[in-house]
């Protein structure tokens, strides 16, 4: 890809790991972050990759479910358990066929679970 | 490449990309950040890769004409389009020979047209 | 790798290059900020790439000699020249095996010497 396309978006919810370290975790509150980065090879005849706005909007459309929500009762994210990185699979399933209708590849999908603790998913 | 070094700058800006899903864009200002990254493979005799000032007064050097211009009216940004996409091309072509006086590759321009809209130009 | 998982750290420290440009640099201090990149390649029986705090804990650990120090006189660092990569070579050499304990696999390993000086290390 010679191009790649940002966008973020943020929501609150709640998740606790089914198991952690052998027990489960309690549940609690994070502000949740979303990055992803979306691949185009070339310039259309208006002179740009992808058009921003569509991008935001793929990644708008594919949280909106998530805010004020709690994870473990999500029908995708909270099987087998709601971590960071089951949230970043979910969303790539979710975001990858939404930008591939106007010509974008989507390579990565980062996940920030409260401001420390960010995990990418290399597509 | 395995050091990567990295360096920012901000100026502001008015464009009006030319087409626009069809339409002319109304012309508009933004603060567009640009970001760089060049790579060298290994450190010099003092124990760097490359000087950070060098590459930091390229990447100044190569954004001075752009800062409170109209970027459909410069000879080689507003041509075809304005896009952050073409801001990006035309800082590769300028700062890539600056670069490669001092021994680094320009391997990435990030353009942020705007907080939201950022595209990534991979060299 | 499939999962990255990222962490950063901040210190303050003392350094002088003993060369920069020729002559020997002055002494002054900076805020040091760290950040990592692990990789892994799928999730464990808990539904996770990597343990954030055992990442956190890795980072904070091999960075905890540094704060406050003078960087001239730390017997890895300081040899052959304090600079900002020699911090990440030194950090990459201390946390690389740290990782590894549980399965995690270093893949980058950025320094910034004050706001604006960001160099990366690319294992």
């Amino acid at each position: 890809m010679r191009w790649i396309i940002h966008s973020e978006a943020q929501f609150e919810a709640g998740h606790a790991l089914k198991v952690y370290r052998g027990e489960p975790e309690a549940y609690h509150h994070h502000l949740w972050k979303i990055a992803i980065e979306v691949g185009a090879d070339g310039l259309n005849d208006e002179g740009y990759a992808l058009d921003f706005n569509e991008v935001h909007q793929s990644l708008r459309s594919a949280t909106a479910d998530l805010e004020d929500s709690n994870l473990n009762q999500h029908p995708e994210i909270g099987v087998p358990t709601p971590s960071a990185e089951r949230v970043a699979e979910v969303l790539a399933g979710r975001i990858g066929p939404m930008v591939s209708t106007f010509g974008g590849t989507l390579v990565k999908v980062s996940v920030w679970e409260g401001p420390e603790n960010r995990v990418d998913l290399i597509l």
